[in-house]
Order: C-alpha cells, then structure tokens, then sequence
C-alpha cells in the first residue's frame, strides 16, 4: 500500500518554497495571532481567541463571529505544529499550550467544546449537523491535536479532542439506538482518519465511514433535522423553507453514486478527501471509483490556476467547462481541500494527473491566496482584476482587486498557513521498494522500504528553473524503484544516471528507474521549462480566442503595473518567442516574461463604431500569477487575447 | 416648442410594425387578460384582477403578488386604450369599463385605491413611500386614464384617478404642514405630467415638480420614512438595516446634482423623462441640463441592443463601459423606460443622439422582450445564451434561455404592450412650421403648424430596406421645415427632392429641407442598409476582440439552430461579405445575412493544451435580435469573435 512519507521524513530547502515556509513561522503565525486576538488595526473583526476565553470563564463577554469561529483557532494551532515541526516556530509553542489550556477549560464535562453553542444556545447542541459546523469545528481541532501531539509529543489536545469524538461517537453511528446524522459541512471525516492513523483505533474509521455512508441517503438527515426544528435556522435565527434538495452540501444522493462535483466546493473537496482515504483504508473499491469520477469531473471545471467553484452563489461548483473568467470565486479554502483530494488519490495510484493538480493548485492558487508580506489574504482568487468593477458591479463585489488584512469569514488565512507550514508531506510517497517523487523541490528524504532506510537528495531550483538532481544516498539492499513524475505540462524531460543519458519506462506519467542504487548514485533531469501558450478546451467559452501564458507549473499574469490600463485591449503575438529575465517581487525570486504584443486603440469614436481597432506594437511583460497584487494595485488578467 | 404628433395624427400601416401592432389587439391583450386572472395554465400566478375584485367587496380571499401588483392592470388597460385609438381591439373596450368599474368600487371614499394596502395594512397606507409603490400604482393609472379617455372619451377612469391624485396632492407638497416624501420608485411624476397636459391643470405638474425637487435633499425623507417605522420593511414583514444609501432609488443627491445613471434602471429612466418633461414645461434648464449630463452616461452604459441595466442585482445600472455579456440585466421595462426619456428629449431638442437610442431600444430589445406568439415574454434580455449555463450557474440564472408565460414579477408584459399599441407617437415631433421625422415607418400623417393642418405621408418597408419616399399631402401656406433624421448607423444617406438630388442642410444629424411645400411634393431618401461590422468603445472590456453585426438600426446575433452548438467557437472574417436572403420567423419578416466565418476546434486534447486551435471554414447564418430565441430553443450570441 502506498504511504506518504511523512513530514518527519523531508527536510525542505528550496530556493522557492522555503521562503513560504519561513513566511508562516516568522510573518504568518504572529500577524494571525494578533487577527484572533483582535489586535490588527482596520482588520476584521475575529473574536475567535476571546470566545475561547468567555467559554472558559477567564472573560466576560458575548460570543461574536460565525457558528464555525473555533475552527481558525484549531488552523492555527494545526499550523503552529507544522512550524515546530519544521524546527521553526519555537516561541510560539508556549503561546499554543496556553490556548490549548483554555480549551481545556471551556471543554465540558461530557467532552463537548464549541464557543458558539455553549456561549449562545447550549440547548440547541447537536440538534442541526447541517448548518451547526460543530463536527467541521471538531474535525479542524482533531487535525490539530495529530499534528500537535506528533509536533510536540504533548497529548493535552489530543486528550480534549478524543473526549469529544468519544461523545460523538457513543451518540452517533449505524447501531440501533444510535442518532442518524451527519456534518453539513464535511470535515471531520478526513480528521478522524488522520485521527485513526495516529492511534490505531479503528472505531475513528468507523465513525468517518458512518458519516460518509449515510450521507445522501433516505430518508435524508438534514431534511430530518430540519423537521424536528421545525425549520428553525441557526443562522438566521428564524424559520427558514427547506432547501430544494442537498446538493449545496453533497447530501443530494449517496457519496458512491455521486460523478459530477456539485455544490459548495469545500465541502466537496473535503469530503471527496475523506472519501479517498476512508477508501482507501477500508480497501471499499466503490468509494475509490466514485473518487476517480468526481476527480474527472473536477479537472472540467478547474481554472488553469488551479482554482475551482465557477460561482459565488453558494461558493459552489456549477458544471464542466463553465469556468467564466469575471465572476469566478475559486475560494483558496477550495484549492487547499483539491490539494488534499488530489494528494490522497496519489496514495491510490500514482498518476500524473493527480500531482499536476496538485502542482497547479499549490503554485498558482495557493501561493496567491496570501500576500509576500504574510500579513494579506484573499479569500477568492480572480481570474481578472478590475478594480472599478469590483467596486461598483455588485456581481463582481466578491472579487477583491486588493489582499484584504483579515475576513470576515476567516477560513482561508489559517487554512493557507497549515498548508504552506506543511508543503514537505506533498512531495513523496513510498510503497513497498519504490519511492514516488511527486513535486520537484530542493529536499533531503528518508523512507522506510521493505529492507529499511532508504534516503534521497534533491537538488534543483524548480520551477524557477528545470534542473533536477535526485542522489541516492544509502546503499540500497535491494532493487529499489524511483518513480519520477513528468509533470502533464512538460513538453520533453530529459533524463541521465551518473551523467549517461537513460529512457525510464514511462506508466501513467510516471518515469521508473529500477536498480539497486548504491549512494552517490545521481539521477539528472531536465524539464523543458520553456515558456508556451496555453489553449483551454473549446467548451470553455469564456476562453475563447485568448491563451494562457505558462512557464513551468507556473500560470502567468498580466498586471496594469507593468502593461498600463485596460489589459483586454492587448493582445499576444501567438508566434511571440519570450525573453526570461530573473526578477523578485516581494522579496520572493520569480523569473519575469516579457512577449511581443498589441494594444488595440478606438479608430473611430463613440461607444459602437464601423471602423476597426488600430493595433500598435506594445511589448507584454509576464509575471508568476502566484506574486500578482504584492505591487501597486491595478488591473491583472490571466487569460489573454490572440493576435 | 416642439412637441409630439400625438397617436390620433398618426396612421400606421408598416410592414415592419403593423405586425406587432396587430400582435397587442390580436393575441397579447386576451393572452395578458388570461394571465390577470389566472387563467393561463403553467404561468406564475398573478392575482391581479382578483384583488381589485376582493377589495370591490365582490371577491373573497386573501392578496396574492407583489406590493405593485395593480399596476399590471393599469398597464393592460393603457394597452387596451391605445388599441382602441389606433382602431383595434374593439371587443376589448366593454371588458376594460368593467374594470374601470371594479376599481370604482374599490376605490375608498377618500380617493385612496391601492389593493396590497387595503386587503393586508390598510393601517400602514402612505407611510412607506419607500417601498410601497403606491405611488408607482397611481402613476400607472394616471397614465392609463389619460389615454383611456383621449381613446374613448369616458372619463370614469380618469375621475377615479384625479380623487386619488387629490389626496396625494392634498397631502404632500412643499407647503408648510404639508408632508414631505417623494416615491421609492419613481414613474408618479411623469405620469402627472400627462395628467396635467390632458387637463390643463398646472397644480399636477406642480406636484410632479415637488416629487423630484424634495428627492435627494436633507434630511432624506426615506431616512425620515425609516425611522418613523422604526425600521420595519413592507418587503420582508421585519425591521431590517437602514440602506447605506438611496442611490439604488436615485435619491442619493438632488436631482439636478445627478451626473451618472445610477441604481435601479427602471426607477432611473422613468424619473429621468419625469425630469425631461416637468424641465420642458417648467423650462428649468437646470433640470434640461442634468436630463443631457445623464443621457450621456446612459450611452456609456448602454447595450448594442439597447438594453440598460448591466447587472441583475438591484436590476441596475453599475458604470460607464461596463457592459459583461454573460450576465447582463437590461430587463425589458428598463428599455422601454430609456426610450421615455430618449423621447422627451427629442421634445426639448431634435438631436440624433437621442433618435437613435429610441430605434436601437425600440427595434432590438424591446421587440425581443416578447415572442412572436405574443405569449411569452423576457423579463431580462441576453446578450448571450448558454442554456446550461442559465440552468446550472446561478449567477446566469436570471437570463433565462427561453421566453416565460409570465412572470411572478410581471411589469414588463404589459408595459410591452402598452409600449407597442403607442409606436405612432415616437415617429415624429412638430415646432411651429418644422416636422421632425425621427423613425421611418410607413404612415401617415398630420401636424398642426402655425397656419394650420400639414400632412406627410410615408412610404417605406424600413428597416427592411433603405428606400423611404416622404410626399406632402397639403400644399404648405408658408415655407415648412421637413427636418430627416439621418440614423447615427448610417454611412451614406442620398437625398432626392421630386426625383432631383439635393444636399440638405444638416444639424445635429437632421437633413433639414425648407420650402413651400406643395402637394404631391415627395422627398426621396436612400439609407445605406450594407450590414456593417460593430466595433464597441476599447474600454468594453467584454466586447474586446469581438464584433456585431448590424444592418440598419438590426442588431443581429448567432442562433444555435443555424450554426452549430457552442458559438463562442465561431469566428466572423473580418473582411467578409454579407449574403441577404429574405426570410421569416414567427411569421414575421426579416432579413436572414450570411457571412464568411470560421469554427475553431481542438488540435489537443484535455482541458489545457499547448496545440493551437484547428480552424474549418462555416458560412455563419445572422438572424436579427428582436427575433432570437422563436424557434427551437439553445445558444445565442450577439458579440461574435472576430478571425
């Protein structure tokens, strides 16, 4: 069975990741601090560490935020243990052991802990899994407490969180007598499967089962639930109509039948994740296949930077190819959860197709979720920026044209810190004799193969540029496979051992070297890096006529900054060549592209003329879509016009 | 002054119009009077007649519809009015009185008519101009009792309509002890202004002038409003925020500081043309002045098909150039209303400018707002249509890919038709011994000049071709100013007088021609008709690298039926000829065009590609816009890529 190896195991650095993950541990982790705390002037406020303490009778006060504002304190946490982890982030345990003993203060005696409900309505507890956000809240502190305990080796929030899942699990399950119900916001199954590879209890398993097959079937939790509150809405705070059907929260119809990613896209990603691992661990063929469907079905709707939900109506999904460019919400949450969807699949199988999402997801949409400065966010991230239309076009109002310092629903900032703290546990997995080599970063790793340790170093600036050089470095004891992926975008990759070129068996894009390696045994590889236009699959209206430019993994971007206003007036030269010239925005290295282009000016005047546009030559300048919006703010577009 | 050659003075006998003409007595009003009372299976429900019937005492029940709902029956016998005027709809005049009478009985003693007031709060009535629409109501009635009357001579309807008006009038003014207040949405004080010029009574044109003089000055009399209610909305039946501010209602700054078309696109131009017509008569330039300024934005914000309102949230207006095509508003009514106002323009100054945005409204959007059936109707009116899209993306559910029944909000049929039965009006204005001819259209003619009855009578098939012959029916006393509008589309106008080129004078885009007309005289005009390519203004971001195609003042678009699924893949050649073929659809005629074009497939394979599109050659067949979407159901595109 394939494994990850583990971020134990991976010792990362990177000319172009580590300096995220220095980021989180020196910039993030303080700035979202004082954001829970509430000590960031002009930023939102959060009320999240204070609820906390209300809950445990060391304040006064009322509750303030939304029913799942816990859960930024559990990232949080989630995130402060991955930096531990990394060795960085020293200060901040102390800091992370008092929150933890708040918690462990507001707990209730029966394990239960959410601000929300003890703060507002304790009555109303565990009556409405489909808005109430306390098992996604749980899930996000289970997460954290693994993290912790594995970070630490301190077992206190290990200690919280179990009490509580205990809870759960005695109300909870298939058994008679036991409630039907599941979370409305998916969540805790992936957690509990985390939860159960820590502790080797396979009730956890279990429970995360439990909720995933019941979900979507008849008669419907929710619509129970709903019944039995007599419509009451916990947020709103009336009586509400029964919603049309659950498709919002992928209850619409049993996990194993559903092949189209529908719905609030956290909430699927997340679910979709927990399915693939419970899958996976249960050996439950049908839940796989469902996984590999809705992957499918994914990559029809997934925006060239990796983001994914078309719409803000529900910051949902809507259907393949409709991936329209001005109103696109692409929550960074939803990139994260694809990341973990997709890195759970490559414990199925290794196949390209899952690692360039990942790929994608990570350097394009994540990295762009926060600022150079660590200190602003995004919650959508936008295909194009016009500033004027975000602000005075109500459908576009979601689109911010700047990072914002903090939101009002404040998911994504801690979401994107756990991640970006945790990048080393995305780039191998091992199975048996055979390592995988998924993303390419500079990174020393040690794996358990079937005869023992078996270690690699990486060398390489990918994807500033495409030079790789994995060294073996223990004499391996037996034949031992190195799985290398070739990225989907990679037009030719070049490979040698000890400097002689080789041919690897390719399978599902993955290029197999099998030897018994001995240390100092070195695998070069040469990406083709150059930069291409990208064309999107003629369904894809919004597409249409315009391309993508794309360097590596990396999605590039037009910004006013450097190409003046009105970038839909310009247009790229589609036999340009690129000059590449090495540059830094915000501090972080990045390789800018400039390209013969046009701007295309009125000929004639007024709003609607006869005669055609004048094109003037105008050289295109490039710059990673992952560092758009760190300089003067302006107009940026990804997808560009043909000439 | 110039003033408008009113119905009565117009004879209509057009192959391009008459058919709609016959569409409002024939099918429209006893479908309309179907749908009124609920008789129209699979419709929305409407209930409007039935509430009258209610409040009358005759009926028993509860409300049904919206706070406006009267105001449907208001537009319907508007409709019926002009019918009867122009000779039709004969059998429909006994169903109207009996309306009339229903009202009567309805009516309160002291002049109040209103049925969501008087069957639901009567307690509430005239407390919230804000959101009740009261007023709207009675200006609708207004409307259709003026017209009601000059079409029958029966002044029962404008009795009713006058006892209501004098509450108000009594109630509100800028008298002391009289109540300040102006209507959440605005259409009273156009409607007074007809009222006045039907009665000569100057005190409503006073009250229209209050209306707008008090709207956007402090203290805000919403603001007032809200805080005597404390809050509480008659929309959603609780206390809810204060709005940040009136700009959705216009009354975010007094009237004549209004610079740029804002809010609600209807409200907008309904108490534009209110300020064009009281500023006329009240020869207020400072109110002319704005109407000029606003007019000017609006043609900024302003579709190829005339539609206004670039987004469905608050059916508004958002800025200058901001005109997306997947999710653009421009609801019928909005159109209707900017015609209004083009047209009460056209009585201050005879300009183009304004001709042309009436034929552009008139001939595209508004004609599309109804299918040939005369059953089904557009509330919103789409640039483009992806059926999928409008099913499954909810920021494209608005635009519906099929014309309705009816409409849950059903403002726009009737007001359709009533915009329909009164074409005759917008043809031409008169100023002492000058006619304006504004649209071409096969009629007949009289105008009172200064030493008596002048008669035109117009012989064309415009839009369909180019050829207009105008031939003087009297012989003139004095020398008479025909004054030609030259459409703004028009690259090459030919003018011949009694078969003899000239060269007329031209201002403002009139071709003005002075003489002593005599009998017999006929001026013969030749419009370039040559379809055209459209270029919009480089700062339309969404039209960019795209072209419409235009013949005449036909904006014309790309059906699915004709051209294959997915016409976003379709090019136009630039350079293309135009192949004319006369056709029909629906019954009515039209010119079918055809073009050189191109339909790009994928040379690759998967969602992104590095391959360049394939491109095969395909005819693409143009119908005009006012005709999409009568026959088989599916895509439609007006802005087509260019190649």
């Amino acid at each position: 069975m394939i494994r990850e190896v583990t971020m134990e195991n991976v010792r990362l650095d990177d000319a172009f990741l580590s300096p995220y993950y220095r980021l989180v541990s020196g910039a993030i982790l303080p700035y979202q601090w004082n954001a829970l705390n509430d000590l960031v002037e002009g930023a939102d406020k959060s009320g999240c560490i204070e609820n906390i303490r209300i809950a445990a009778g060391l304040s006064e006060g009322k509750f303030h935020g939304l029913l799942f504002q816990d859960s930024d304190a559990a990232k949080w946490l989630e995130a402060v243990a991955y930096c531990l982890q990394n060795g960085g982030a020293l200060e901040w345990e102390a800091r992370a052991d008092e929150v933890i003993e708040l918690i462990a203060k507001a707990q209730q005696p029966d394990g239960y802990f959410n601000t929300y409900f003890q703060l507002t309505a304790p009555e109303r507890r565990l009556t409405n899994l489909y808005e109430a956000h306390e098992l996604y809240c749980l899930g996000h502190f289970i997460e954290a407490a693994v993290a912790y305990e594995r970070a630490t080796g301190k077992r206190a929030l290990l200690d919280i969180v179990r009490r509580y899942v205990d809870l759960i699990d005695g109300l909870y399950g298939p058994d008679e007598g036991k409630r039907k119900g599941c979370p409305g916001h998916q969540e805790i199954e992936l957690a509990l499967v985390k939860l159960y590879e820590a502790t080797g209890e396979r009730r956890y398993l279990e429970l995360a089962k439990f909720f995933l097959d019941i979900r979507g079937t008849e008669p419907n939790t929710f619509a129970e639930e709903y019944k039995a509150l007599d419509g009451f809405s916990e947020w709103s705070k009336r009586k509400v109509p029964m919603p049309a059907d659950y498709s919002y929260n992928q209850a619409h119809k049993p996990v194993r039948e559903q092949t189209e990613a529908v719905g609030h896209a956290v909430r699927a990603v997340y679910m979709y994740t927990g399915m693939a691992e419970v899958g996976r661990l249960t050996q439950d063929e049908s839940l796989v296949k469902a996984c590999r469907v809705l992957f499918e079905d994914i990559c029809r709707q997934l925006y060239i930077t990796g983001g994914i939900g078309s719409t803000n109506h529900g910051e949902a999904f809507t259907f393949a190819y409709d991936l329209p460019n001005e109103i696109n919400y692409s929550e960074t949450c939803a990139s994260i959860g694809l990341m973990y969807f997709a890195h759970s699949l490559l414990k199925i199988e290794a196949r390209t197709a899952y690692a360039d999402v990942t790929e994608r997801v990570l350097y394009n949409t994540v990295l762009a979720g926060l600022g150079t400065d660590g200190e602003s966010y995004l919650y959508v991230n936008p295909m194009e920026v016009w500033p004027e239309a975000s602000e005075k076009n109500p459908a576009r109002a979601h689109v911010k044209a700047r990072r914002q310092k903090w939101h009002h629903c404040a998911c994504c900032p801690p979401n994107a810190a756990r991640l970006l703290a945790s990048m080393g546990k995305y780039l191998y997995t091992a199975e048996t004799d055979t390592v995988y080599i998924h993303l390419y970063a500079q990174s020393d790793m040690t794996a358990e193969l079937s005869y023992g340790t078996f270690g690699l170093s990486v060398r390489t600036e990918y994807p500033l540029d495409g030079e790789v050089a994995v060294t073996v470095k223990t004499d391996a004891e037996t034949p031992v496979t190195l799985a290398f992926r070739v990225p989907g975008w990679c037009k030719g990759a070049k490979f040698a051992l000890n400097g002689e070129a080789i041919k690897p068996v390719m399978k599902d894009g993955y290029a197999y070297i099998t030897r018994q390696f001995a240390a100092g045994d070195t695998v070069g590889i040469r990406f083709d890096m150059l930069p291409s236009l990208v064309y999107a699959h003629t369904n894809v209206r919004a597409d249409a006529g315009k391309v993508c430019v794309q360097r590596g993994p990396l999605v590039y971007c037009l910004e006013e900054r450097d190409n003046g206003t009105n970038l839909h007036a310009l247009l790229i030269d589609g036999e340009t060549d690129f000059t590449e010239t090495a540059d830094t925005i915000g501090g972080m290295r990045c390789v800018r592209l400039t390209a013969r282009g046009y701007r295309e000016e009125d000929a004639g005047s007024g709003m609607y003329a006869f005669t055609p546009k004048r094109r003037t030559e105008q050289e295109l300048t490039f710059v990673p879509y992952h560092l758009w919006g760190n300089r003067e703010p302006g107009e940026m577009l990804v997808w560009v016009r043909k000439g």
